[in-house]
């Protein structure tokens, strides 16, 4: 596998405590630059930039950028850096908007580089240990149950409840990924009740009842909640149609099955991220899923709106 | 080209109005059976059944079905009539998310049937006038006004205004399809406003701000609004860069362009969309497009919520 040179766009706490890391324990990558508006600290051995652009003219053979920016300039940073040649990994969601996900998949294919729009929790060992045992077979019970602490992840993150900001889903998305990677059927929103806090612009906690449309008696549900003080919980719990039960837990890095020992999977998210963009490369194959995203646009679009107490962290 | 048997299901006001005397002035298709929920009376020659599971089984040599329920069960009913081997047309929008029409999709392909997505005032004469002379150009400013009186058009629908029911929406996505068709750039929501009744869960009105993310000054918006009474106003004008200006008006039957005296095209969307469905037939060839769907549900995600008045019919 070839080494690449890799700079991260958008140096915030994301890319400082996941991708940097990440970058540092891979083999395939070597982390040479970052930018970040000019006031991060740059990783012993990166070049700091205050822009993306002088970083795209400075740094001699940079073949790939990480885009962890917040989500709204995310596909025109991706447009110029992949027609300055540059293969480029996007963190979750890819984009502001759904329809520009299909914009720079395009993009990467205009260009002939690679793009790859990352979900961080399907990365985990016992998420693809899940999708393989349920794969085949019919699911007739889900429940998703995810709900944290807002002020705990998101201290002051006063855009992350503002209109584009996402909500509840900006975690909601993680358990979403989760179903569109191990769910043997496709999935759609059927209902969403969504709880915005009457001096905000995005939910804070959503409700959703899930279809499959093949199962008369299916019931599937997640409650998503950022209202949760105490034991923060990231569950989701399934039983198939032929018996089987499975219980992922942690964020997904923990798998329950009936009569099997519990599998925990290494901490692992973001090597294992960095180790399908090193394949993707050696193969030259883009990787540009929309699915978990296209659901959260789904559940804005059918929501119904209830009203809560106004929120402040 | 061959003559196809085809029938309607849902079998309401757009069924009755639009699609089956398009159909009857075809010479491409014969309507031989319609469905809804068995209170409708059948055009003359055409056979009245209670539900599409008994018209699917009981036509014989039936080609194909144009589906015009509610947008809710449409993936459900194209499904079923795919795996019953019939050809699928589908009414604005496709589906009730936007998940299930990549469903649709493959679910064609899966079956060796064609499904075509119509978007009908994609079918205007002057709409395709306008992509002709957009095409290959950049456009500098964009003002979409779709204003007119719910009143008028959706006289004591309530279901438009409940959550799923798309609000405005519902005609903004003709004004979206027309943008998709036309604009020679692809186009993305950067902002959108929404104005929801305080007793409803659609919104009433939306204002939204675009953008193609090329040229920097660029002006584009549409506004659409449920609440006007007297004149109707369906209009889009476009300037181009390089000075050339052009109006669609009249929902996209008329265009005016600089210099040129006016294009008033036949009132024939819905003749047009079965024109194009009987050579997709003839060519095996499936439809389905997205896109203006998709910018829906970007505007719903993104969108601010202003309460405005209480609406009753």
């Amino acid at each position: 596998m070839a080494k690449y040179r890799i700079g991260i766009i958008g140096y915030g706490k994301i890319a400082h405590d996941q991708h940097a890391p990440a970058i540092a324990s891979s083999p395939n990558f070597e982390l040479v630059a970052i930018s970040n508006g000019g006031d991060a600290v740059a990783p012993a051995g990166a070049k700091a930039f205050a822009g993306y652009a002088d970083m795209l003219k400075q740094v001699a053979d940079l073949d790939a950028v990480a885009i962890c920016t917040p989500p709204g300039p995310r596909r025109t940073i991706a447009s110029d850096c992949l027609a300055a040649g540059k293969n480029v990994l996007l963190e979750k969601p890819p984009a502001g908007t759904v329809t520009e996900v299909t914009d720079i998949a395009l993009a990467a294919k205009a260009a002939g580089k690679v793009a790859f729009a990352t979900y961080h929790a399907q990365h985990n060992a016992a998420v693809k240990r899940a999708a393989d045992k349920l794969a085949g077979k019919q699911v007739q019970s889900l429940q998703v149950t995810w709900k944290e602490d807002i002020r705990r992840w998101h201290p002051g993150q006063d855009w992350i409840l503002a209109a584009g900001g996402f909500g509840i889903f900006d975690p909601g998305i993680n358990a979403l990924s989760i179903l569109t990677r191990i769910m043997p059927e496709p999935v759609f929103i059927e209902t969403a009740n969504l709880y915005f806090p009457a001096n905000r612009q995005a939910p804070i906690a959503a409700d959703l009842t899930l279809g499959t449309g093949f199962h008369e008696g299916e019931q599937l549900k997640a409650n998503f909640d950022w209202r949760q003080t105490g034991p923060q919980t990231w569950e989701i719990d399934i039983e198939t149609v032929d018996g089987l039960k499975l219980k992922l837990s942690d964020g997904g890095a923990r798998l329950e099955t009936d009569g099997e020992p519990p599998f925990v999977g290494p901490p692992d998210e973001y090597p294992d991220i960095y180790r399908e963009f090193g394949a993707l490369l050696d193969q030259s194959q883009s990787k540009v899923e929309a699915a978990p995203f296209q659901l959260v646009a789904d559940a804005f679009m059918l929501g119904a709106r209830t009203q809560v107490d106004a929120f402040e962290f």
